[in-house]
């Protein structure tokens, strides 16, 4: 096998790529975070994610996980014994269902076959049979299967009713269009490793007024991810913020917001668009019945090793794209569009995945996977 | 037109693409040069310079573009009146010729048509003509046309006449194999933003015994270029080294070595096929008669502008390629192999060119550049 550059190309679900802009930002100088300079920059990034959420309401930002959000979210707007409907499509509607557990909350489950998504009908009749559930958990794009959710229309049905719409939104948003004020969705979380181009370390969580009343009314023990005390101290922190993580939050949001929401929901989609084109012209399938702009979940073909395909790849040439997860390990595989990705990087994702096919043995035409993502790329005039 | 995700691919011969572990180098405290600390850095480099220029001999280093290290050649082996050979077969070329006439140096001048390279049978002549030449000058790659001397041939007529072969290395060293005391070649120059994967900054220079004879021997006026100061002080600097661009070839020689010159003239060699392969199925023609692989120099089809055409790859698709030089202005383009290019970028460049053509209107087969690419990348096993 001939030695040749290895790069990295991340294409997978989050962490998505971080721009050397971002990645220098958060090299600077680690300054004290009780003051006017650092408070400064906060402030600014915590205007921009209003806008990126499209909500007039506050954003919060937690220093953890998009999970630490996830539980924020649970702990603060439900008390043990009281009832929430959780849609479970795949891995992370599994994580809603597993925390709502763990705090005692009353599941009324929605089971979705991994792939699919909820339709609106199936939260009405949810709705019927548990009139008495205080939110409904949703999952804005499943990255275990690439698989998204029509909140806007989940929207109209719960907006009028008195119960909180909560989405997981923390590969989906900025990836999928999402309008939190005027479709009316109570709480949308992210996270800052996908869309946002920065590195894992802070999360993000904005309420409706109504989800705000729930806050104050839960009788949730809560420390850390006492929603309460982000709203005291907002815009400040009551502990102690990522610092530097902040610095490149300050200048994720600027180019952002310069982008502008539409382009950004835009460029996603036309990846979206070229890498599912590609998948067919290799006489591939698409895993999701209603496949989103985060990433494009594959089948992996009949007689290939899916867990080997994805390691060759990445250990061979450095395209990382990600497997299954759960009883999908092997049988699929999930090539993100999220952030800081060019539709070069798209190419380069496809035309590893073809020769990669092919030295597994699968009977592929070399460039019919290229050849239909350049024909996307041209349509749509990058 | 979308506003897609823009990455730069720098694809020119030189500046080449400069990887993070390098770049981060160059990133660390400037310490004081006359200190042990940093001589061990610059030592190390040098060492690995040897090996990576395959001579036992002194490499120096000059703060300087690799211009100023033909400076040093022409500056140190003549002296004014005396005669030399020059192979002028484009823009580099000339710049062995100007040099020398700013130096007095009668210049016997070997034309060779833009594409072409000099054969050993034309040194014959030319040394008949001209016995009395002291040096001949000679360019490893042609950097404007992409064509490629066959040194070794040429080494063979000199090394046991009394005449220096000089060759400017600058963007050939690396890309192209070259054993330079096997060989026999008297002088090799090179420079950092070639296959050295570092920014513009130090340039090099290795003599053989006799070349350092005729350093002692020049009646020149020089300074800055005076390589028997560089040699009286080796291996410290007699003037300021570039403190933190010797921690990045400190670390790029450590790299370098470690990837071993038969690989790195290896993935340059496969790089060029898969271009030319690329060029010919999209039914467009190489310019070089004798294609090397440092850079593959492609003729813009009749009826497409081809300054255009590379300032549209650039400013759009951030795919930078170099256009003609001197009068192939606008009727060429250059992609480079050179340095820390993957099999990826070269993807990149010819996805990138198919898109671009077909934008211009040329009849082209998208797709097809790049099966032919990922064709020989199948091939050679990367």
């Amino acid at each position: 096998m001939a030695k040749m550059v290895r790069k990295t190309y991340l294409l997978t679900p989050g962490p998505a790529p971080v721009p050397q802009e971002i990645l220098l930002a958060g090299a600077q100088e680690t300054i004290h975070h009780r003051t006017p300079q650092y408070l400064a920059i906060q402030e600014k990034a915590l205007e921009g994610l209003k806008y990126l959420f499209q909500t007039e309401k506050r954003v919060f930002t937690l220093l953890s996980s998009g999970t630490g959000a996830m539980e924020a979210a649970v702990a603060n707007l439900l008390s043990p014994g009281e009832k929430a409907i959780v849609v479970v499509g795949g891995k992370f509607g599994e994580r809603w269902k597993e925390i709502c557990e763990n705090y005692g909350v009353v599941v009324h489950e929605i089971p979705i076959e991994w792939g699919d998504a909820v339709e609106p009908w199936q939260i009405e009749k949810a709705l019927e049979e548990s009139p008495d559930a205080k939110a409904i958990f949703t999952t804005l794009s499943e990255t275990s299967t690439g698989a998204v959710t029509d909140l806007k229309a989940i929207a109209e049905i719960t907006r009028n009713r008195d119960v909180l719409l909560v989405t997981d939104g923390i590969s989906g948003l900025l990836a999928q269009p999402l309008k939190m004020d005027e479709w009316g969705i109570d709480v949308v979380i992210s996270g800052s490793q996908k869309s946002w181009m920065m590195p894992p370390g802070i999360a993000f969580i904005a309420l409706s007024d109504r989800a705000m009343e729930a806050v104050k009314n839960s009788r949730n023990h809560r420390y850390y991810f006492d929603l309460r005390a982000y709203d005291k101290s907002y815009p400040d922190s009551p502990y102690t913020p990522g610092i530097n993580l902040m610095y490149q939050l300050a200048k994720s949001v600027e180019m952002l917001k310069e982008e502008g929401v539409e382009n950004i929901w835009e460029r996603h989609r036309i990846l979206g668009d070229a890498t599912r084109a590609a998948v067919k012209a290799l006489g591939l399938e698409l895993f999701a019945k209603k496949p989103g702009n985060v990433l494009t979940a594959v089948k992996v073909p009949e007689g290939v090793d899916g867990k080997k395909l994805v390691s060759f790849m990445r250990d061979n040439w450095g395209v990382t794209v990600a497997g299954g997860q759960g009883h999908l390990k092997g049988k699929i595989i999930r090539i993100a569009h999220l952030g800081w990705v060019s539709p070069f990087d798209t190419i380069t994702a496809i035309s590893a995945l073809e020769m990669a096919l092919d030295k597994f043995g699968y009977k592929v035409e070399l460039g019919a996977g290229v050849r239909a993502a350049e024909e996307v790329f041209r349509r749509e005039d990058i």
